[in-house]
């Protein structure tokens, strides 16, 4: 029986989770790929520090050496980060190795690259593990519905930001709060920018959006809004509502073809099954035109789910070697034009506080019709010192709610700054 | 280009979605496969009846005709039934074609041979669609979690039992008025059996189980129970109980490494996932080792959804075909043996309706402890002529709970036969 050489770059969570399970699943693994996988040496950048269940003679301080050495048939790339890791990566093809990685960084920036370098080489590039970790999505993106026609991809695919909505919706707690508890209880980084300001769900949401529309979608082109300006008062608005807010990535193609990208917190009904993703978890819908509605769920983070993503990939990647093919590669074969934001169809919900006097709500009113808005609902609380005015609207452009917002924020009744989310899934 | 061959077999609901869709996204599917695909020739028991959208010069009465013609690159196999469907998938394999099979009663009865027969001429065969329709679920169990382990298997799997079931639990119906509401609305057959009796639900765990456990499940061996003896008080207690009532696949791997795989009506809390799945939708939990809870949700049935899982595959066998490779073929590696059911471990609820007398809660509590059952909770309630008392047990073996059950309904103070309901995903 054939022997596959494996390497590993990075021994942090993931990392040393995949090896564990490279030795307790080797039986399955050997069974299911038809010949035996050997982990052929470790890249740590402390090579001097303890690493548990990893012999120390596999350690390798120099990850250059490791993936050059010529005889590594899959590297498997957990460090991380984008100009290293793309280095190695880069070298793994050009010394015939196929690569398996869980860095959403790198593939949503260089992911054409590397597909072409792969082909290139003639071996094998896979990442399911860099989006949703655990769940099963870019495979059945790719595959599954391979014979269909996705329209939408909805979902809740970072981990971090989601713990912390779901503290301040259940809790009542405010943002802050619920960042120090996500903090101290390792689901935020000591700098939780890349989480909380969206930018891993941007990456994960530019991956997907690519394989879901056979097209290229540029991290810069997806429409980017964190979550720490959510207030206790906006969590308590939508509860209000019969909502919740989540922070999603919206993937949709549109009739003309054209796709819009974005990550945003939104408010979504109660009702809707994404609504109930409680903790840490991720779980995305996929609207496809014969298949209708999907929904994939589970962890998507840590060290065992990405591990089980990896090793899954793992899998395929050593079948194709034995077979000497590769799988699907790149499939961006469309060339399709990414939408500003202002060309999203949409609804939002917006809470202005007013002063109490009576032609308030007729310039409000007024502003809105000379700006195309249809209001779906209206309701306004007197306080000690105002009026407190919620409203819902009808579906229009971004474009022209967010500048309907803007015109209200400037009426001399409006105090403050109008608060406005978006509402989805309804 | 080249240009790849496909046959149809059977031109009914998902026969005819199948046709319209390989039109319909023809240039999806020519994209993806690097190839176009043209539909050969479809076989139909009527040849003299109208096939909207299909070319009548593609019609064929004969179907062996059409599939040994040697020309054929992939048959699909949606005309169902096993003896039939068996023949001509044998004469597809014959002569060089792969195929793609939506048939679960086929697959679950001779997956085996079909396996052995494909990998002997060198084609693929590929189901997705015979499992949970568009819901994306054997593909990720073989290859997203084959570096894993999966240990549980539990899910909706067939859509009419589940519409039934919740017109019994939602709008109260007794269970003849939900089966005539699904007939009505094209979710039963005229002859309901295979649905109700969990035939069809057994078909699919035997196959999910052999998937999961890399092993091979015999229909026979799948413990089966349907939904036809469930009542309307079955569904009012169960609501009392903060719980559903759902037709559950099982699949289970114990720690010894032998399977038990089981389909039976269960009492599932409302705050269960699978609680909440509605109407005819499938939904399917998988647990494993490093991945943790998975949840995979969509239509379960229906011609669009099955032809898309179908089309998914057709891509998958293209694809191999250009490469000339097969993909994975046969899985079940192991040999484990499938349990009885009694070797199950799980919980009761129990209805009885006892005199009114002092005493007689003892003599249930003895019957109890002569088997070993712990009791978790118990309610007694009062009526006119007589007491109704309902239990609900800790775990035990399926074989210790069923006959203490049984000593309960030989105690001369209870009446009639005692209600017993497994209750699981608590």
């Amino acid at each position: 029986m054939r022997t596959l050489k494996v390497a590993l770059l990075g021994c942090g969570v993931v990392g040393s989770d995949v090896a564990h399970y490279l030795a307790a699943h080797e039986p399955e693994l050997t069974a299911r790929i038809g010949a035996r996988v050997e982990l052929a040496g470790v890249a740590v950048r402390r090579a001097d520090l303890p690493r548990p269940g990893v012999p120390s003679h596999l350690i390798a301080a120099d990850a250059d050496a490791l993936v050059t050495r010529g005889d590594i048939d899959v590297v498997i790339e957990v460090i991380g980060g984008t100009d290293r890791a793309h280095d190695l990566v880069g070298k793994a093809f050009a010394h015939g190795a196929s690569v398996v990685s869980a860095n959403k960084a790198l593939i949503a920036a260089e992911g054409a690259a590397l597909h072409a370098a792969a082909r290139a080489h003639g071996v094998d590039l896979r990442y399911e593990a860099a989006v949703a970790g655990a769940v099963p999505l870019l495979r059945p993106l790719r595959e599954s519905l391979a014979g269909d026609r996705v329209t939408r991809v909805l979902g809740i695919v970072n981990g971090t930001t989601n713990f912390i909505l779901d503290r301040m919706d259940s809790a009542g707690w405010d943002y802050p709060r619920a960042l120090k508890e996500a903090m101290a209880l390792g689901y935020a980084e000591a700098d939780p920018t890349a989480d909380v300001e969206g930018h891993d769900a941007a990456a994960k949401a530019a991956i997907v959006a690519g394989l879901a529309f056979d097209t290229r979608v540029r991290i810069d082109e997806v429409h980017r809004e964190g979550i720490s300006g959510i207030t206790a008062a906006d969590t308590a608005a939508a509860r209000a509502q019969g909502c919740v807010i989540k922070l999603l990535a919206l993937c949709d193609r549109r009739a003309d073809g054209d796709v819009t990208v974005r990550v945003h917190p939104a408010m979504l009904p109660l009702s809707h099954p994404l609504a109930s993703v409680r903790d840490a978890f991720n779980a995305v819908f996929v609207e496809a035109e014969a298949a209708g509605q999907l929904m994939f769920y589970g962890p998507g983070a840590g060290g065992a789910p990405t591990a089980s993503a990896v090793l899954g990939d793992l899998v395929e990647v050593c079948r194709n070697r034995l077979a000497g093919v590769t799988g699907s590669g790149d499939t961006a074969h469309e060339q399709r034009r990414v939408r500003p934001v202002g060309d999203v169809v949409t609804r939002y919900h917006v809470t202005l506080d007013v002063a109490d006097r009576p032609g308030v709500l007729s310039e409000v009113a007024h502003v809105l019709d000379r700006h195309g808005v249809s209001v779906e609902s209206l309701r306004q609380e007197r306080g000690d010192d105002g009026c407190r005015l919620s409203l819902s609207t009808h579906r229009a452009t971004d474009a022209v709610l967010s500048s309907a917002v803007e015109a209200l924020g400037a009426l001399t009744a409006v105090r403050g700054v109008p608060r406005a989310l978006r509402v989805e899934g309804a």
